[in-house]
């Protein structure tokens, strides 16, 4: 017996819950790519994409899953043999760098740990000890992901970028922000990073298959001299005026077009509120793996609370469970968690909260592991109250989206239009 | 500062939530009425309607909303003057009644207690009386709800008509089933209901703009007779073969088509299914009021549990909390709740758990209201945990949606496809 | 073989073609019906329709298809016995006559062709007779029909209102504007109607199910005294303030998200510039089957160019030839023509020219039926050339959407955007 | 004034059309990974590409638009140095063959005509010479593109594998099928192609993003000594068994879901009735270019009849008058053309007639063009009278879809559906 009809509630790390307003601005004729709407679509994009990447450096689009946005960085800005070192954190730093060394570059890693952060110090130690090298010889990039979806971490970019510039280290700084852009803060240009790669299928809200670089003039000056660029990543033939060209080939027109709607919602919210409505939705997850593992079989796999990431929560769970736990959920209550990837495989399962995401939406389904940690009989405490205790302090009563004081009277002024049917035959 | 971007929560006790493929099913072009796919559509949801209202009467759809089809039933049958009964509890029959007085019917009320359903006895004993009047004097027809959505009660309609029955009574026996079709049972021939009268836009997950009549033998009879009979609402004219005729006028296509969906929805969930799965979420809701309530300001509105509608609770509240908690359910956190209406207006909120809903939509609502509580200061007991407490019992792992056991086997068989990812670089 | 996949070309009167913008508008999830957009939506499309009936008099939306808004307008504003005069043309002003017959209304008919439209003398002479009876005996409302789709014709709305008065006689005016709204000229203060009644699925380019009523200060104060009046279609009832009252029961949400979208393509095109176009598309279609019939089978049903519709065109056609012409665009072209109803089943068929129509879907239509009497060996002469060579001469060159002289310099600043690809690999 | 209100009839040579139920099946939320129906609609894509491509190889789906698919054939099967030669026709080839020599492969171009496909015995004579080479340096494959969107033009990809072997040539053989697969035969493994290369927007009638590869046997062995392959493009990766690998990154779930409807829908169709609908498109549009040329100022770009493509005509136009035609059918009647590219611009504009069309979409198209020909004063014969003649003895009266004899006897059975309404009050 089940109560799963009714609304799946999709809980992984991307591709997220797209807002129906994109699916529907999706759902149009082809169009023509020389005139009509799409020419406007396309820059207001680009440009747009610039203000949620915090840079006035170059953006680009290109019609790409997975990994290609990573291809594209690597290949507008680096030759074969260059050396690049990859900063270890969770699971995509590491292939990042397995990418690299596939192309042809010389890939160091710094080793990081599956629980912890980038300690901005190692990496300052290590530059600087490259930095001595003749110059032809160093390192020329810089890899690193802002929040890794495996391990649940977030790194300091601001902080890692001090300690390039603290060794003295002149290599380019790659930030993969595929799983924080548009969930927490990124300035790029203030935090000096050369190229940002993104996709369109988590905090930006829209199906996947578009990507994204942001780069910087030192990064477009590297280009010049890359011999690995191949035609259909070339930033710069993407640079030329003509509309055919941003996309090297007939633009993915549908995708653009839900985009376009998502940067509309996210600029409408405003970033901060973006930000903050992140923030709350994993504290509130933070406090109930909290309440669940206080007693129980659960834990958060980051240890450090500045070190959890913003759109995802990995969650330490004896491997006999997680299985049990996660079909539970699926099977009897239309919810899909997400499993444990790479080396949290059989270790771990993951809680999203990323993109197009709100209280009841986390609430239902935080209360529905609940149910099945009962259900399983996997010792726990009590995590959905302490989600919803943390919640009600965070989300005073009258504090209203934009931050408005004086809600009291709003709500008066709002009681008529509720009370209009007093008396009335309704339903 | 808000976490109101995502997701509505609409818990309304209707329109409720809408399927996504039945919107889909809606979004196509117009076609023609007299070829095509058309003619089989409703000539298919006119036969699965009668599945769903357990009948082989006849079926009759109309375009129209609110309480046309109540009009329809009153007026194919009966003729100036003539007497109707009309079992009063909650809000909705008491309307129906003046809608009755409107059309030049003598309308009597057995009247009815705010928090009770109809007492089947009351019935009998009224009747009785009346058996003993003139026949030409007699009343014709007794009009009930089934469930009312302001009261939030049940009443029995079996039960009801044995005290018919029992009463020796020949009235026709009317029973408004807009809230509950969909939502539990109900057996038209079994317990000898004469005119059942439903909507699109509650159990059947359609949007409002369709309407229902279900007619037994003896109202078609009766319908013979009747004066009041117009010819939009007409039943004989609707029996005429012709697709045209079927709705007096241009079928309503588009609710049509997501109608056909819907019942497709319904029937391959079972309506057994789709009865326990609504039980199950009204059974949570009553033990979240009662968490609630243990400690503090919230009470149900229907006393006896067996009372209690499947479809939609009805919430005591002080009036000073009531607007409060609704606004910061709405624009705090996307949840729409109900407003206490009729008489409850100002008394009571109400919470839908009807049509096309499950455990994380209702937790997630249930957890805000939590939330609300809390934020605004009401005193107020553990009503999610008690929810949550309550469905892990009785959706015990391992028990599949048709209520298979050897689930342990089916979790073993599913778990290589959600670890094929193992060592991959996924998201 | 066919060529048939590919778009369905739908050219039956009613329901029309549904822009692509409309179908989106439904496309969301359903609102409460007391806070968020509906309110403020219904309300808009009152006043838009309005405009759209040129009338400063009330609107009505009901959900209803057919002839709903024909028994609203008559149970609104009489009683029974009244007299009625219907107007017959065509098909439909007897139909209604015969729904107020059944209502117990006391209807005459003045007798029409079914190749003319009315004869305002005759009106002026019939009501100039009746005007000299006692006043209570006297006719109290006459039905007429702007354009009737069945004979194709569209009947002088103006001169007849001048009849009325001309005979000095007081009856309500009540006008079917079903399959003119939209389409042409209707001025409904100016010309003096006391009842407009009219669809969705016709001019207004939305799905069925929505049914207007719009009604002057004299149709208001006769409703005072009709006692005709049921609950569904009261407009007293309608009149209340609450959003509630618009519909007697749940608003119709989807319908009204459509139709609101609806009028504001309507409005933004201009509603002269619809009507502008309406009548060249009317134009081609006359000029075709005059091309058709110059040597040949096809005649057009009405016979006075002035008499003709904007909307649709009734063709006279040997039977033995219809059905396999309408089976052949259907089966073959995806091409979907109006059979011939009432009368004139089995004597001509209809090709609709309505709503969301312009040139390139009329002449593929066109075209489709000359390849179908081509293919049949029905004799014929040349229909599109003249379709095509009228439309050349109406819309010249320069000439832009809102009439702009000065075209030359426009396209000009046009070609570089239609030529930014030169030289560049495109597609 | 214009009559461009409605439908836009899309007439470029992609994207093409997109079918109502290909933009609904994409209009659904997104779904998981890793469980759920995403893995079946991958793998079953997969295999319904073999049968589109007539292939027993294997068939790959990238995340790319445009250029993507090229740089993949090439990147997976050569090494930097090695030597391609190009099939001059068109713009493509040439394209392809800039990207190859940007990839560091040494490219080698077969000059061709602006009017004229490949020359099959050039081919042969060319590769005859190179056969003589020391192997280490012939060609290893040659490039070919079998339908050029620019020129119009078809190549006979059969003969020219005839040439191949002919010349007793070892090189690879790649076909670039983008703008003819699925409007007309291709044979991959009866043709002796290696590598074919194809994308989404035209013929398979779903928007932009996707690009694939079918591949033999013999490319699949070159691939294991290639060393330009990339992580993104690589076919070795996406052969692992697990689904994330199938797409380097997030699967472009819902495009596929759009594949996956489109590809329903050819097979429904019938390839062979698919590739006749493109035939006799094509050759209506033939038939109205001489139609109006055969007094005027328009011409096929394409000299024989048998080398004209059929998903595209390019038509040869006085400079002067190519821009107003397209602005007059664009502004006036909302019809679409395509611009000549590449040499052609400024010379030609083009007709697509290809993926969701039929024979009332390109006759309206026609008949606007005709329309603004006259409206333009430039010269022409009758074209759209030569093509509805054309079609109309091609579609002869009584021969349904799939070729069925006995249609007088269908089209009996089929009247009483179409006349049902005899006598009754329709619309």
């Amino acid at each position: 017996m089940s109560v799963s009809t009714g609304r799946e509630f999709l809980s992984i790390p991307g591709p997220t819950n797209i807002p129906d307003d994109v699916l529907g601005a999706m759902h149009r004729p082809a169009v023509d790519i020389y005139s009509g709407d799409l020419p406007h679509v396309t820059m207001s994009c680009l440009e747009d994409l610039k203000t949620v990447f915090a840079t006035t450096g170059q953006t680009f689009i290109f019609a790409a899953n997975g990994h290609g946005a990573w291809e594209a960085a690597l290949s507008n800005t680096l030759s074969r043999g260059d050396k690049v070192l990859v900063l270890e954190s969770g699971r995509f730093a590491t292939a990042w760098g397995e990418m690299a060394r596939k192309m042809g570059l010389d890939v160091e890693v710094l080793p990081g740990g599956p629980r912890r952060a980038v300690d901005p110090q190692a990496v300052a130690d290590y530059l600087a000890q490259d930095a001595k090298r003749d110059p032809g010889q160093q390192i020329k990039a810089v890899l690193v992901v802002q929040i890794d979806t495996a391990a649940g971490v977030v790194n300091d970019i601001k902080a890692i970028r001090a300690a390039i510039t603290e060794a003295g280290h002149s290599a380019l700084y790659f930030v993969d922000v595929i799983a924080s852009l548009g969930c927490m803060s990124f300035s790029m240009d203030e935090w000096g990073v050369d190229v940002a790669v993104a996709g369109s299928q988590k905090g930006l809200m829209t199906p996947p298959g578009l990507r994204f670089n942001a780069v910087s003039a030192k990064a477009m000056s590297a280009h010049e001299r890359a011999d690995l660029t191949t035609h259909y990543w070339d930033w710069t033939a993407r640079l030329a005026p003509e509309h055919y060209n941003k996309y090297c080939g007939t633009p993915p027109e549908h995708l653009l077009f839900g985009l376009r709607k998502a940067l509309d919602m996210l600029l409408a919210e405003g970033l901060d509120n973006v930000f903050r409505r992140h923030a709350l939705l994993a504290g509130a997850t933070h406090e109930a793996v909290r309440g669940w593992g206080s007693s129980g079989a659960l834990e958060l796999n980051i240890i450090e609370p500045q070190e959890r990431a913003a759109s995802v929560t990995t969650i330490l769970l004896n491997e006999q469970h997680i299985v049990p736990l996660l079909d539970y959920a699926r099977d009897n209550c239309n919810v899909v968690l997400g499993i444990g990837i790479g080396d949290y495989n059989g270790k771990a399962f993951r809680i999203a909260h990323m993109g197009y995401a709100n209280a009841p939406m986390l609430l239902g389904t935080l209360s529905v592991i609940e149910m099945g940690l009962s259900a399983l009989g996997v010792p726990h405490g009590k995590g959905v109250q302490a989600a919803i205790d943390f919640l009600a302090r965070e989300v005073p009563a009258g504090k209203q989206h934009l931050g408005e004081t004086g809600a009291a009277g709003e709500a008066d002024a709002k009681s008529p239009e509720t009370t209009t049917c007093a008396g009335q035959t309704c339903c």
